[in-house]
Order: structure tokens, then sequence, then C-alpha cells
């Protein structure tokens, strides 16, 4: 029963990286009461590399996009996890907001993001099914191709 | 006394639409305690039809921003009322959060985003009055002009 | 003891600005429980005037962004200070979400956003490490360099 939630992860062949360290006067999370905020990821992958870097509608397909999104809830599930210590914590994910590097008039920033949110729901089942805002940026730091920031309910 | 809210948008002769099902792994809206959290709302009017597409400071004039922000607040109010059956449910709107599909330097978002804060005034009273995050965003879902989230307090 | 976060803030040689008057159907916050939700501040400095306006990488630079997401975070403050009365009421800054009014491709928001997350760290300590999410937008409400807003945790 306990560990439902990185047993699926393993089965989905994802090892969560251990979160980079802050670089700044900021942090990865904030727990407030039944809320744990998570601060905006980017797409590293697991070789702690961007996935893509640059606009959607420019050099960065769809699929890229995708898989830069999926990078992104990979990175906020491995804050969670040091968060909370163990992922079967997370009582719901309550939001996630997607912010798309976009050229102006890129009209597929949902499709980009389903690679986010797909995984909360591979990984959670229906406590994966969150609220979602997705919007086409101009700018990301480091020129990542897709950050996502995320909200979850957790366990008092 | 109940239904009070509804009664007003009847007098200001607005229908809400049948919330659209959801076309991904996401939701339109989770509750977490007191919290009911939106996913961000396109302009879709009653038709359907999204009410202007475009960048505002290009092909999109500030009275037809207003209308749209005012459709995307429609539809946070839609979702409301599925999610708690009863919009007179809702103790206070908390936070809009509006993103304006914007040509580089359009500087007048706040009058755009309006017509969603007038609206939400005209419904709740003093209720309705929320804290608010106003951007200009380089590309939004299907081109839309407007898409706006939302965040309520609600009854225990 | 107490007021020891307004003997820092005057350390900091910083006089927080009376917070201008709310110029829409919006509010300047809203407390929700033990939530305080403050609406995206723009660069307004101590003269009332914009300390930069325009785009990172194009006519503003780094540190002009920096000086102007510090201006954002003294006007979180003063809204804060507006709202409680006494800034030690603020048991922890949970998160703050930068926008910086961005030419295509800038890269470096986190290095302007720290000028909003420093000042918080230098006023509240530790209490001061918050969650955040930057990301660069192609336009800003009266053409902004950086608009920040944020969420702060407050005592019962």
């Amino acid at each position: 029963m306990s560990r439902t939630v990185e047993a699926r992860l393993a089965a989905l062949g994802i090892t969560l990286p251990t979160p980079a360290a802050p670089i700044a006067n900021y942090v990865p999370y904030v727990r407030v009461g039944r809320l744990l905020v998570i601060s905006g990821q980017l797409c590293f992958g697991p070789d702690g590399k961007l996935t893509a870097t640059g606009q959607l509608g420019a050099a960065v397909s769809i699929a890229d996009g995708q898989q830069a999104a999926r990078a992104c809830a990979v990175n906020l599930l491995a804050q969670a996890k040091a968060a909370l210590g163990d992922l079967d914590a997370v009582v719901r994910v309550v939001r996630l907001g997607g912010f798309i590097n976009s050229a102006p008039g890129f009209a597929e920033g949902p499709k980009v993001m389903n690679g986010a949110s797909d995984l909360m729901v591979e990984v959670f089942g229906d406590r994966g099914r969150h609220a979602r805002t997705t919007v086409g940026v101009s700018a990301l730091p480091a020129n990542a191709a897709v950050e996502v920031e995320g909200l979850f309910e957790v366990a008092d």
C-alpha cells in the first residue's frame, strides 16, 4: 500500500533527480497548512541539461515541448519528495501553472502542457487531476522551452 | 435571500454556459479547504466561439479585449457554479490572474482586465473585490485574446 | 522584539510608501485564513514614478531591472503593512511571482528577480525565503519593466 506512487514512478522508468540546491535567496518549496507551494521548475533532464531551449512555434517542436513539460513535472515531483519524504503524502495535485516559451501567436500551449499533466495522472491517478493555467511567454530563465510551477495538497 | 447572486446575473442578462468538459488530463477546478482554484478560462462566448483572437496592441481593440475579459469571467462563474451548485456559496473572490495576449509594449492590460473585474463586482458586490495580477503574454491557447484564472473563498 | 521587521527596513534606509488607492474594481490584497494574497505590484519608486520602463534584453539593463524588482518588493511590503498593521505579523513569505518585461530570448530573468528576493531575506531573515516563479512576458501595465505578486502566511 505504501510507496505506491514511487512504485508507479519506477514502473514508468522514472528516477527522480536530486533536486538542485537553490542558487539565490529563494527556496524550492514552502509549506503552509495543507498546501505545498513549489517554485517554477525548468525542463532540466536527468543529465542536468535543459531538454529543450528556445520557443515553441519557432525552433522547438510540439513533441519536444511535451517532453520538456514532462521533465518539468518530474522536477516538481523531485521537489515534492524532498519536501514530504514520501510522495504518498500528496493528497491532491491542486494546480499546475504552465509557461510555454512561445513565438507570438503560438496556439498549441495546452498540447505542450499535456506532457506535464499526463505525468501527474500516470503517477497519482485521480489524485493527479489538477486545475491548470497555460500561457505563452516571451522568455524563460536560461531560455528554457517550458517552466511549470505546482500547488499540492498534502496530509496534515 | 438565497440565489441573490444568480438573480443579479439574470438582471444583467447573463446566462451561464454549460462548462466545457475537460479535453485533457486536467480538471476545471479543485477545492482544497476553503479555497476553490479554477483553471484559466479562455474568452469563449455563449455561442462557444472565442469572442476575440489575436493580440491587444495589434489586431484586437481595447473594447474587444474588455469584452473578452468579461467572457472569461462569465466562464469562471460557470465553473464556480458547477463546483458549488450555488454561487451564493462564494464567500469572496480572492484573486484573478489576467493574461492579455499582447504585442510588445502594450501598456493597457489593466484597462482590458477591468472587463473581468467589473463583472465580479457587479455580480458579488463587495465580496467580488479581489486581488489581481495582470500581465501581457506573447501567446495564449487557441490564440485567444484573454485568459483569466480564479481563486475563490468558499463556505466550509 | 516587536517591530523588528520595521527596524530592519529603517536600517536599510527604506521608507514604505503610502500604498496607492485602487483605481479599478480590484483591491491591493485579500486575506483568506492564514494567507494574504497581494496583487501584482509595479516598480513604482518613492517618487511615485516607475523606476524603469521597457524590456529587459532591450532598453533596460539587468542592474536597472534588479532595482525595479526591488521596488516591486518594497511595494509588496507597503501593502502587507496596510493589510496587517505590523509587518511582524508576517509568519512567512510563501511565494513571489515575478514577471519580467522581456525581449524574446532574454534568459536572465532570475538575476533580475533576485532584486525582489534579496530584499525579502534582508528584511525578514529566514522567514523571507520563499518559493518563486519567474517568467518573461511581452508586456506589462504602464510598460513597467517588472511586476511582482506576493503570497504571505500571516498569524491567525
